[in-house]
């Protein structure tokens, strides 16, 4: 890599120049494999142009990382490399296989503790130390780096207008009071606008009930092939795509070829209701008792869009963004409203499954 | 896929509609393979955001060629079904192993004589007929929907600004004249652009440098590797990457962990003065004795700019686009000037290498 | 005009395409002094590139209105030369001189039906009939194409990013009923965003405060000068201003001097709190019997964006998109939370303005 | 003005940040005129969204100055206040006057030294000093900050794909050796761009042919209705149209009303052979004696498009751009085949004229 990569071209941002720390942790083989993990997982087969991964939105974040702390030299100067190394501990296919392993950010703590990367990390700070920069408000706060850079990216690459958000106005008027990052009056509206294109990313993208369905399959493919965390956490998808191919259950077999080939299941039935965790599980064992790996139950997690911790600065008082916005108060109603459950079934048995849901419910 | 799937989102033309029969003929396994082929090859390598793939690609140039097809509707109808399969044939990572291989156009229509694509095609066309579709200067000619598409799109997925294209004036000014496209006045301008454009991404996307190392240890890898036409025409990025992975040959395996890991080679030797093919293989004979695969000697064809079919009608007369326009005549001198072979090496034995080349030049 | 201006060029849509009855309507010199009405008043005097007029706004909307009529060909033919002439009656500087004169919807009809262009207009409709399109929810509605075109026009003009709006899916999803349009699934969510945009376009663009300054400093001279409402009408940008730097009055030509000069007057008073129209009224009497002309209080109507007619298609039902969006329904609320009354006072006397204010209030 | 003008909002750059010195320039009656004279001249006519004025345009060359000269620390300070104020002298309609008057370069000098602009230069520099910074390459040079700005610019108002070009590379290439920029080994092609790309603009958009029939147009107004050098220096597009409206003589009101309402004379001949200014002007003078106003002849200079001073760096070696780009090299051949002299005439006249030009030619 060395000296051509200081300066790497990325359409969001022009120019990402990194510094020497930096280029020493991309060069690891643990940051490389990002290029190998795309950013939005299976939403390809819905916006076929969302090819993008997290190598590309980790530099981002840590691009914006940077100009913020540029203007706030009071920042600790590890941020800009949490703000790096913050997804790294991503699963092939983001999220999607969050349902089964840890969150990826117990993920990221593990490899950075275990991997190359944490001996590269230990030159300038202790591993607990780093730990506690990627909880900095900078890194993971309502309003942050990494928002601010996968929002802009993801409507990039999907043309999906909603996430497109003022970058410029975020970083201009983002300022550090010591402990928390505090948007300046002339920032509130593009603050506001973020939160916003988030939660209508939501559906339009990030879950996407097509993409759903390619998920809770791929889920499914990998439960029943049964990889183990330690396995999991180092895999690219290349090595998980080409080991359900080669996987000796005929069943996974099929899973991988049905999402390769995008011969998706159908929906059976989706529904904003939520009957409750027991009554799901007890509507799965009983589809799986009949119909095995042909229907699939899909109970994602509620989607939380209201702000928390979000501040601005008005009139000389820090409030919360809530307090000054009607529209940020009001997404605490939205994340139930799009929420849904729904059972997914192969096409040849769709009908029968339909006939089998309705006696359940 | 079926109905959803008729509207496709892209970020460079908005919405792209298929009809039927492309639908049928993008569910096939052989198309959706695609999905897995990059566009670039190697350049993310270079330019990380560039992940987009031949699929989204074929889909952009079907869209193109059915909007020009729209206005003149003494095209034949099935031109924009070869617009959609042109690439079809695309080896993993797209032009990187045609130094090994037929060239791509020979492969997609080996694939579609034998493939399942071709019983589809077959209710609507003849083979033989479809292969000519192929030749349409729509699809393959100096101004065609496949160049249209794939500098716009290339230009938006690496940032680089070369490549943008006024592809609405093309759309509008192309006109059939029962056996050529010929572009009216008002179009000559984007026409000449569209040329200027191609050359000036060659060099600082296509042909990028550090892209064609990487791109010349792939080629190295499959080579030693021994992959057979038979098999790779039928790979995709995962099939060709985890093979490798796992090959028996040590070499092979070293190959792709550092394209995987971005610990490319590095140039030893640099020129655009061509000694000859002869000379160049005696030069690799010997350097291969001595370094085996930590050596590589790379000889890329020369470009061609020049545009030999791009015709024009100026104040009632055809003429063609390098007869009225200066800048395109002079595309004629670029090709030889961008055109570089080289030498490159593992970075240890770099040293080494350069001394046995300055005996051997 | 004639044949070269059927394809105008445009940088938000591309190729406007005009029909022969259009090219009519544009050619007469009521359309073509719209060239000389900018879009945003003011505004420039903060986001100096904010140049674009009516003309543009005008076709942009005329385009945008053919495309959905195309799709639902029951919408009236008429509806689309509504769109045109829509805006044909604003006065120099658009809303901001609707303080002193009729709304320009009502100086729209009075064109119409006075001016050359209703002769025009009479070759194919009666003007009574035309007045009746100009309501036509695709003209004036909540999601018409008169907000379409604004808020991306106006966007991109600004570089504010909040009014970017994906006019695509809007396009696309707008269906006719007979009497409404209405929002098929797909289209919801950019419906909802279309009035998010609006709202957060207004504090930010179409009431920022520093306008506003200018804006009632205009309406200050214009007043003075006592320009009557048959002159107006008539008035270009060019009329109005020439006038005004010629008028016999010292005060007119001080204030259209420090306009142009952008020596705006300072703010003395900004408040979210309404004190009634009626103490405004006394107040303003009180600071001009002091001060004259050098003390402004700018009173604007309280703004609206709450939804009251967009309909949306849920699950074969139609319903408001208020009643199935939380966030539209927060629109309700947002109005009077940006809304502003104010003093301005010209900077040499702004401390006398602000004691004698202090003495009032 | 003040503190709120620090930060300027331009679509092109984002914010763009004034330094106090810049403010104090910007804020006075002379520079604030520039946002009443358009950049593109009567373009308007054919590409209607091209209203931006030499006020953005001048902002905008001030920060791209400042972004180069922030790189080369050794570059005299004053280049950037030379760059605000370049474009000083610029009549009202940009270049289309100086047909009659002085060039707009000379008047940006004159004005420099007579206005109230002069005493706050004179503050910092001597008026000598600032004549000679105005001649820095980075202001008037073949690949400047002038040229970047508004080829950028002309091509998002005006919606023409041809102008795009990479500002960052530049910004980030541009070298400066004491007396000279010079464009280091990655701006290369990006600088062979900028060029290419000026000479696209300048048949498309710069030398349209429509617009050029209203320059010649208003020239003829201007010319018939006598305006003195002394007042024209002070006028914006507001004291010409205004005062051409009012003039006592009834051609000029003519004129002036048919370019307001796009009531454009038609071509009668259109050649790209030279006759030479003495046949031209023998012609003009006939013509003129027959047919007054209502006949005009427009003999434009011929462009000229080959680089002479721009800079390049090629392994180590200082190069002229042409020197290593065959492109570059061919513009030199370009101008003359856009070139073009015209006959045109009102409508009502067009044949007649038509046969008179048939005796003469």
């Amino acid at each position: 890599m060395a000296i051509d990569m200081k300066l790497v071209h990325d359409p969001i941002h022009g120019g990402i120049e990194l510094d020497e720390f930096a280029v020493k942790l991309v060069d690891t083989p643990e940051f490389q494999k990002l290029r190998r993990i795309t950013q939005l997982g299976l939403a390809f087969l819905v916006y076929p142009s969302a090819r993008h991964t997290r190598f590309e939105h980790s530099l981002g974040t840590y691009h914006l990382a940077r100009l913020v702390s540029t203007r706030n030299p009071e920042i600790e100067e590890g941020v800009v490399y949490a703000a790096l190394l913050h997804d790294l501990g991503h699963y092939p296919f983001s999220h999607t296989l969050e349902a089964l392993y840890p969150k990826h950010e117990e993920n990221t703590r593990w490899l950075i503790k275990h991997g190359g990367i944490g001996d590269i990390l230990e030159e300038n700070f202790s591993l607990r130390e780093f730990e506690g920069l990627l909880k900095n408000p900078l890194v993971s706060g309502d309003i942050d780096a990494d928002r601010m850079d996968y929002l802009v990216r993801d409507a990039y690459y999907t043309g999906v207008a909603y996430g497109i958000v003022d970058l410029e106005r975020l970083v201009r008027n983002l300022c550090w009071d010591g402990k928390r990052l505090i948007l300046l009056e002339k920032g509130i509206m593009a603050g506001q606008n973020l939160l916003l294109a988030r939660s209508m990313m939501y559906p339009t993208v990030y879950q996407h009930h097509t993409a759903r369905i390619a998920g809770t399959m791929l889920v499914k493919a990998v439960e029943l092939e049964g990889i183990p965390l330690e396995e999991i956490r180092f895999m690219d998808e290349v090595d998980l795509v080409a080991g359900l191919r080669m996987s000796e259950k005929p069943e996974v077999r099929e899973l991988i070829k049905a999402i390769d080939e995008r011969k998706l299941y159908k929906h059976v039935f989706l529904s904003g209701e939520d009957p409750g965790e027991e009554a799901i599980e007890e509507l799965r064992l009983e589809l799986e008792a009949e119909f095995g790996h042909l229907v699939l139950v899909d109970y994602p997690p509620k989607p939380k869009f209201e702000e928390r911790n979000a501040f601005v600065l008005v009139e000389g008082e820090v409030k919360r963004l809530s307090d000054v916005s009607p529209l940020v108060r009001a997404l605490a109603n939205v994340g139930e409203s799009y929420w849904r459950w729904g059972v997914y079934a192969r096409e040849d048995v769709k009908e029968e499954v339909q006939d089998a849901l309705e006696k359940l419910l």
